[in-house]
């Protein structure tokens, strides 16, 4: 039978799972509402990003409150530390969906996104979606492989990143400034959200080898 | 007289104090190789965020390590927790300053700047610079006057950035979609490294108060 004290340190790994699930909702319907430019949607994903900050909150009280009551070392202390790293990772992906649901919401009712891009930003929403799903399973189930398998989905990403910047540049598609911005912006922002994925995954690999995987391909710019 | 575990904690102190100055110098150089179309400045900022990583992932080894051997309480607790959040502000303050510097390098030898939006631009680096450099006065005193002024430094770069945006879609002034591009990101980039900025002196609040800020004006996007 386990201690309050690790009972309370699941409580942490379940917390963090619990805003995977809050941050993969986020970005599903903050996609669809990009996509279909849907209002309703946007302000319904914009109001539930305080959930996540909430969530956040109280995983940081309660870590901090078991480093100062139990003076973990070793294992627990690590994890505990990571818990805090990982939480701030997930908060700032639940702030990434945010940001592209008030993009659908500044164009509503047009769409912010190219009818010629539609395919790729889609394509890019898949990513992101899988990616947070894996995620959860990842510091659920502390599995190693599936982490690593977050690299590949991340290159996936930062390919499709580079593709949409060709799409947008193609002297045959003359978009306006005001598309570019957009495009850039949704383009920047679901890579982002890959990479703060990968990096809760690493820290996972770290918690259960104790060694960073090789540091990632180099960010896009 | 301070004795040993004392010393390491101020020494925690010093080297993200060391980091605000070496993010200083790459904002500086980042800023002054976009303005000037410097490639070797540029890539002279590319190279040397190698160092703001290494210090990041020292002080992070020590800050780890103060926790594990001398399982602190209270202020120090904090101080030590706090220390592992601003050195993670200040690394990606150094990601930024690098972001920057490859824009630069992307469109050498034309600027990434057009001239009409010249002037914003500057500002907005002269700003980024001012709270860099206030930030590692904040840290180095802990001083929490200093720290709120961040909100207003804040403030002056969210409204230049915004005026960017406007000045970007004038209709009389017509750029062209790469030139959106670079200017949306050199935006976003600006933007973020002063949110960080605010975070840390935040941070700092916290440390000295015990309580932090009322949350600065949501970020824009």
């Amino acid at each position: 039978m386990r201690d309050a004290y690790h009972e309370e340190l699941e409580a942490l790994s379940d917390s963090l799972v619990e805003m995977t699930r809050l941050v993969g909702s986020a970005i599903n319907r903050a996609s669809t509402a990009l996509q279909d430019a849907d209002l309703t949607l946007a302000e319904s994903v914009i109001a539930a990003d305080d959930a996540v900050d909430a969530l956040r909150d109280e995983l940081d009280r309660r870590a901090f409150d078991l480093l100062a009551r139990q003076q973990p070392v070793a294992t627990d202390l690590r994890t505990i530390v990571t818990s805090l790293r990982m939480s701030a990772d997930l908060e700032r992906m639940g702030d990434l969906a945010r940001h592209l649901a008030r993009i659908a919401r500044r164009r509503f009712p047009d769409s912010a996104i190219p009818p010629e891009l539609r395919s790729t930003i889609v394509e890019m929403s898949q990513v992101a979606e899988r990616l947070v799903a894996k995620t959860g399973s990842v510091i659920a189930k502390k599995d190693v492989v599936v982490a690593l398998e977050l690299e590949r989905d991340d290159d996936e990403m930062d390919h499709l990143h580079r593709e949409l910047f060709t799409q947008l540049l193609d002297k045959n598609s003359p978009y306006g400034v005001e598309q570019a911005i957009d495009v850039t912006q949704i383009g920047r922002f679901y890579e982002r959200f890959a990479d703060h994925a990968v990096s809760v995954a690493h820290r996972v690999v770290y918690l259960v080898t104790g060694q960073y995987p090789e540091p990632a391909a180099t960010e896009s710019v």
